[in-house]
């Protein structure tokens, strides 16, 4: 038996866009996996991040998981040092940025709605629209090494995988297999109708972020270049920051984050910016250049679950300047039409299988 | 940062000693990580499987997920047709014997004490005493290809190992991560203090396990030898059974095993045989000849705690034949009494280490 590509997959995949939440968000982050709908076995909880307290490594006794749980933090927190460009170990330059994984995922990746890694250990192996296939953790990790780290992906059983992928399940203590988490990836907003202004960005820009980021985007080193010691503010954009690929590049993705997350302080129930700010600011950040990724065009193989703010080709509901710069409503409506019709066609397809 | 020995490795494994169960099985299935009872965070309660009902596959929608969890349940049950020496496509032939994982994993993998998957997911990554280190699920199923399975280990990037995982965090849906497990494993019944007996065994063996498993013990194959289709009933030793460094081929792990489920249809609340029954057939499987595991002195590198049943040198607290065949109470308040010296002397060592 292989699941590999066949003409059932076809059929298979377009059913699966009932159940596949068909946000624009829909693959960037811990999503609840398909299953946890579906089974009749006992149904796993919702779990919610906000105010629940955060395991405690102090607490573990002495012991090789305490070591390597306290490593997995250390590469979250202080990426750059141990598989950045700079690393003092050469074999270990994984990373092609000074970026830290707390540049995005906050407070040591357990800070609610800023992508937090609670419960991820209870969601993998998921199906994610990028790969169109099942993905492991491991996997995962590796899809923000290639992208938002700009760099390669750490070999799967590489001491700093699995101190991730340990830190990662000391997070997740208590987050039953499957459950829903309230508090993973971002707030799920809606974007407003209408394409981003890029020059109303700007003024934002200057206004709120540039005292951390720096007028120029680049962010603050701690420092000098070489040195290993990353930044106090991560760069949003030029050669040190992430590529074209990540996550953080999609409008959408990026006015959830920074409308939740954004200047310094903000969260889920604190928010400084209005919705309006969030996407212009956000639309100024993806405009600016940055390392280019190779091969986008592999991702989203199945086209009709690519989230409608990737803004690299193919590009089939949309112009480019629309996938990049919104309105987003129209593509998405457009995108849920294009899902009812696989998922018809694949029904009609079953039932002349079935009579045969 | 590194977790690879060092000094201090030695003194925080002995202080391990207090956590670490110090049973005879401490090693050998889903155990609960250290962390789940040190940790202040939210506390991962306790699940039993016992009476439990099983996700359903049926439930899951057509699509990719549902896909690899068939071709893991068919992968458990039906190795040897997938990945064993007679599979059809030679290039998957890791296995080295034709058993399947549900020839000791009961039920498709789910019956409670036959050594389940359901929360396997959530104890994992883990300490593991075989290796001294924390080892994930994927290391974990490979433990089992190299020793039971008598082969090599999967690719961590293969569609079979992805499948097994994927398989297993399905049947895990609802576990919470680090959540202790009433039913994983084996039942931890106490062995008889005395040395079993080998020929008491071989009349159980003639009286309760020949119709099946074959006077030979080679088990009944399903046609014929080279056409992959296994066996009805196991081989328990011979050129196509488990091999030396297997969990199985440790008496007082099989005495578990066998006691509480053994023979078919019997389970850990309808056992059909007498613990010493239990123990003395399991020492006549044990006395067979079965394929040799190479470099078993590598196995639990932290001799502190190999399991007292660990029948392979180097044997540090009684003879050869003391720990094939026992008795092992004596042996185990031996480790225990080695555990506690270690634990006195990491103590002293951190003390003097505090006062430099």
């Amino acid at each position: 038996m292989n699941t590999r590509p066949t003409p059932l997959r076809t059929a298979v995949m377009s059913a699966l866009a009932l159940v596949a939440p068909l946000n624009l968000l829909a693959q960037t982050a811990p999503a609840v996996p398909a299953v946890s709908t579906a089974q009749t076995a006992p149904a796993a909880p919702a779990v919610s991040l906000i105010g629940r307290a955060t395991p405690d490594i102090a607490s573990l006794p002495p012991g090789p998981q305490k070591a390597l749980v306290e490593y997995g933090k250390q590469l979250t927190e202080r990426t750059f040092a141990h598989i950045g460009p700079e690393a003092a170990n050469q074999k270990l330059r994984y990373a092609g940025n000074n970026l830290a994984c707390v540049s995005c995922h906050q407070g040591s990746a357990a800070k609610p709605f800023a992508m937090p890694w609670i419960g991820v250990s209870a969601s993998f192996p998921q199906y994610r629209a990028r790969e169109d296939d099942i993905s492991t953790v491991e996997e995962r990790v590796n899809g923000c090494m290639e992208r938002s780290m700009n760099g390669k992906p750490l070999p799967l059983n590489s001491r700093e995988m699995k101190a991730f992928t340990t830190y990662i399940a000391f997070l997740s203590q208590g987050v039953p297999v499957g459950a829903t988490v309230q508090g993973a990836a971002t707030v799920q907003s809606k974007m407003p109708n209408r394409r981003a202004d890029v020059t109303a960005g700007a003024a934002v820009y200057a206004a709120k972020c540039a005292v951390c980021h720096g007028t120029d985007g680049l962010g603050q080193r701690v420092g000098k270049a070489g040195d290993g010691e990353g930044y106090t503010f991560p760069p949003l954009w030029g050669p040190d920051s992430f590529n074209t690929g990540a996550g953080m590049n999609r409008l959408a993705m990026a006015t959830r984050f920074v409308k939740h997350n954004m200047p310094l302080g903000a969260s889920h129930d604190a928010t400084q910016l209005s919705d309006d700010e969030a996407y212009d600011v956000s639309a100024f950040m993806v405009s600016q250049p940055r390392p280019v990724k190779a091969n986008l065009e592999l991702d989203f193989p199945a086209r009709w679950n690519k989230p409608v703010d990737a803004a690299f080709p193919p590009y089939l509901l949309g112009t480019a300047d629309q996938h990049k710069f919104g309105p987003f409503p129209p593509l998405a409506e457009k995108q849920k039409q294009m899902a009812e019709q696989l998922k018809t066609q694949a029904a009609a397809e079953r039932a002349t299988g079935a009579k045969r």
